[in-house]
């Protein structure tokens, strides 16, 4: 968030008040104010929620904002402690018909072919290539998971990070032909501007690969590297041909970053528990109950996909829970009405759910 | 950083100041002004690294950050890629006659010893629990390591947390009989403000338990939990007899944050190359190294303890390099000498080391 806010220009009109108001108030209230006054100052002037429907879903969010940000509010939050994490896949982007990691993976399949081309008769690569789609749907996890750590170890963080930027700009989703990255959730970017306007630093907490995820985050979400936290491999460090040091990304997973990896890794690189936490899956579960679970008010929100037209219904909104991606049961929206999590209906409260539309 | 810059007053002064200069300039100029100007100003009136002593060390210092905030300057280094990393043990404060979690892993055997009655004749247990310094003096690292793991585990993390507070406020270093927190070194909490103050984020990398270092890090400099990086031992997510949601710490290492895991984490956790970074021992060799071989202008510095009257004199400056704690070698020396590392001499380049003085 720093880096952000030291270098987003603030506009002029901004100043110019600011600068009158200064002058204007005493000595005594003009060595209390924060800077966080300046950041809020410029988001009154439009609906920072614009794309939700009115209703308790988006009246939650305001008035957990208002509550921790207001100083004679008994829930008030310092600002050191106003910390958001949102899961990515199916919480800020689209993650159907496959998360978006699995299918850079599978669409690395043929690279890691040529580089030891004795994978080429091994499952699972061998179903990958042979286009078969009915087999390759048919893939276990295990199978899945066997080409995503082929994918996205082996190499250089530098190098993997090449890859992924090349893949990125030509990628397009089967459905809407648009870049992945641009099937990003409009609702939930201006969940994580209204929350950084008001000096929450947002993360995003995902089982997908942390290195992955950093490539896109900032460009996206403004979420810098250091706020992205995610599963990672062993890392090894060793020196290139130039005896200069190089990272490169082993076979071995470190952090396995969902389930009871989202709390274990929150703790590991935050150290604070957060005040909003934001999720879609049975993955995101121990994420909000450790949330919901501190002192004070806590909002923890879960997305139940339940619009088929305009994106996609899965979970108890059609029965039949996903056990591939996703996977939200009947179970776990039980809980989050027992535990006050807020659900969020994308066919109810969202107006619109993509910038391109 | 970002909690200190919403906290921290700005004075009346330089608001004033700031107003007026706002108002007096023009449209395109007040645009383009980031945050990071205020914090610049409030640091130009007194000598921010007033207990070093002028000469090439403190010089290089001070040409870095010119050159880093300067965006004129071809080694400019944007916000967002501000990044300074500091060992602590050595580096920040004084880790002789052993490192400070080692002190406290020693004094909570009584208490494990307690919860554990079997191990009172288990070694290494048996030699603490029987005082014999020249045998306790004698335990190998691997006894050692014994020890900090049973005083580091089988606990929640809120339960560790309270037992460091508790042991902080009471424990005094036996030279100098300060509590082990002021013995900060002046100098570098200098360096550490200094560069705060230009806009750089600054973590602490250091082999010591992150969890142990988070408990003081904030108070002593100013260093918030999100920004240590520490050794740090598996988590366990479970639930209290309450049903509520609780992190106990296994005794796993996870992160063994010395030597090459310290790039290894700070890729981890930062994500980004630091531009500076600060150390004492082989431990911070690759960090260092790291550093240095980004790319444009990185500072390296290594802190060389030769000054047996103010402090202690151990590694080259002795010809008697200690293998136990803060191991600095001649070889190393040479290496920095070879990659300019800028080497800081304790008793030629700092005034005063400790504020207390």
């Amino acid at each position: 968030m720093t880096s952000q806010r030291f270098t987003r220009p603030i506009s002029r009109r901004s100043v110019l008040a600011l600068a009158s108001a200064l002058l204007a108030v005493g000595a005594a209230a003009i060595t209390d104010l924060p800077f966080a006054r300046l950041a809020r100052a410029q988001t009154v002037t439009a609906d920072p929620l614009g794309s939700w429907n009115d209703g308790p879903v988006k009246q939650a969010i305001v008035d957990f904002v208002r509550a921790a940000t207001d100083p004679a509010n008994r829930n008030f939050v310092g600002p050191e402690d106003r910390i958001a994490t949102f899961d990515l896949d199916g919480t800020l982007w689209v993650s159907h018909p496959m998360y978006t990691q699995v299918v850079y993976a599978f669409d690395r399949v043929p690279a890691i072919v040529k580089a030891k081309p004795e994978l080429a008769k091994v499952e699972p690569f061998k179903t990958v290539l042979s286009g078969d789609q009915a087999a390759i749907a048919k893939l276990s996890a295990k199978d899945v998971e066997a080409i995503v750590t082929a994918a996205f170890s082996g190499m250089s963080v530098e190098a993997f990070r090449a890859e992924t930027i090349k893949w990125l700009e030509t990628a397009r989703h089967p459905r809407w032909k648009q870049p992945y990255t641009a099937l990003a959730y409009q609702p939930m970017q201006e969940v994580i501007n209204f929350l950084r306007a008001n000096g929450f630093r947002t993360y995003i907490v995902t089982g997908s690969i942390q290195d992955f995820v950093r490539v896109f985050a900032e460009h996206v979400y403004g979420i810098p590297p250091e706020q992205v936290i995610g599963s990672a491999d062993t890392l090894k460090f060793g020196y290139d041909a130039d005896g200069k040091p190089l990272l490169t990304i082993e076979p071995k997973v470190l952090l396995d970053d969902d389930f009871a990896g989202k709390p274990d890794d929150i703790h590991l690189i935050i150290g604070r528990r957060p005040f909003a936490a934001f999720g879609n899956s049975t993955g995101d579960r121990q994420m909000l109950e450790y949330t919901k679970a501190g002192r004070g008010l806590r909002l923890a929100m879960i997305v139940l996909h339940d619009d088929a037209n305009r994106e996609y219904a899965y979970g108890p909104a059609e029965g039949l829970p996903d056990t591939r991606v996703g996977y939200f049961p009947q179970e776990l929206y039980d809980e989050a009405k027992k535990q006050g999590w807020v659900v969020i209906s994308m066919k109810n409260d969202w107006k619109r759910i993509f910038a391109f539309e």
